[in-house]
């Protein structure tokens, strides 16, 4: 596979034709931002911990039958993934309050939801990634109601099987956001990544923090937390 | 029928006691505010105005077989309706973009939607009343899946009434909020007030605002735009 010219720069990431026009090649950046852009940082590593934790995440969600883009780890940094049309939604699961959900409907950080809950956020920086009702999705012709539905069917079963997944490990799944997209044989498919960037990951025993709150809130060292998740899943994968 | 003691004093409303323990007796004041309380002011006749035109349109209502907790004015500036149990949500119905809508999902204003839009908001006032989706509602346990379903077609119904009953009047029913309430019996009741509080209402032709946008964005009369509203409306009930 050939590495083409750039074709999209994004926060995080950088996305490369190849010469299979139906598979990308992506290269994960050291670059973290939260707040909308806001709060920007060059974080030696991060690339290399969010790729190697994607790529994980993603073989194991495969192993489970739930499809996504992701095709193979090419190094540290990069990765293979088929071509979506990314749908403009960010599809947020949330087993416990915490974040934009505490903030925005007053509840308690750390209190445990009735059921898992899925959320769609507008994905428009502009706008600051408002968050959006079923019938806003319709009306703005996002997706359709049948997409919808299969979004937080979807969304649901990757929650079931990484929460328990992670609680294998120690670790809590609080929340997460993911992004899906619809392949050239217009499949949806999970898309994006999964990472600490994209997660709310806790210790079961402590609470403590291993995800992007480490680095929104100050918490202390984004790597060594990042890199602690990378341990517990097993290290990186080797090719 | 008695006024009893103040039970409740609201941003628009003072609520009294009466010698019936199902009944209140609500005062409409002249205070208006905007923008979460942020712009205040107080101005002449907008209590009446207000209460004139809510007993207009629950009385309108009523005939088209929506019951509310509506039950008589009194004055130009009261009414009695049934004592609720409010629930803490803002219903709102939109038929065109406008406001807050616009603003959040960047849609322009004045843009037709393809069809009625019911949005739930938290009444919240130290959160900002926030837009919240069905399942929040059913986390936060503000109303059920089967009373989310009833507020949403109560929503719709009250929606095509008033929509080609001010449409005959000459005036294009935008969006507005309703609240509802359970009285003694439990039942669901429209409660609150409809008036240019919470509708907005543009002419026809022109697309002149009759409504509190004028008072928001600074437009000219606010008495002068509820005036023109109630006048069309046929002017004060006599009782």
């Amino acid at each position: 596979m050939e590495k083409g010219s750039l074709l999209y720069e994004g926060k995080a990431k950088r996305v490369y034709k190849t010469d299979d026009e139906q598979i990308v090649w992506i290269e994960y950046k050291d670059s973290a931002t939260a707040f909308n852009g806001e709060k920007k940082a060059t974080i030696d590593g991060k690339g290399r911990l969010n790729n190697e934790i994607t790529s994980l995440l993603f073989l194991k969600l495969h192993d489970a039958g739930i499809p996504s883009h992701f095709v193979k780890r090419l190094s540290e940094t990069e990765q293979l993934v088929q071509k979506v049309d990314i749908v403009p939604l960010e599809v947020v699961v949330r087993n416990v309050a915490a974040g934009s959900f505490s903030k925005r409907l007053g509840v308690e950080e750390g209190k445990e939801l009735s059921k898992p809950l899925v959320e769609f956020y507008l994905k428009d920086d502009a706008l600051g990634d408002p968050l959006i009702t079923d019938d806003h999705v319709e009306e703005l012709k996002l997706a359709t109601p049948e997409e919808v539905a299969q979004l937080k069917e979807k969304a649901l079963t990757v929650n079931a099987t990484l929460s328990s997944f992670f609680k294998e490990l120690g670790i809590r799944l609080i929340d997460f956001k993911l992004e899906f997209g619809k392949n050239a044989a217009g499949e949806l498919l999970l898309a994006d990544e999964i990472s600490p960037d994209t997660c709310r990951l806790w210790d079961a025993v402590t609470n403590e923090k291993f995800d992007k709150d480490v680095f929104r809130r100050d918490l202390g060292s984004l790597t060594d937390a990042y890199e602690t998740i990378l341990e517990k899943l097993g290290g990186p994968q080797h090719v």
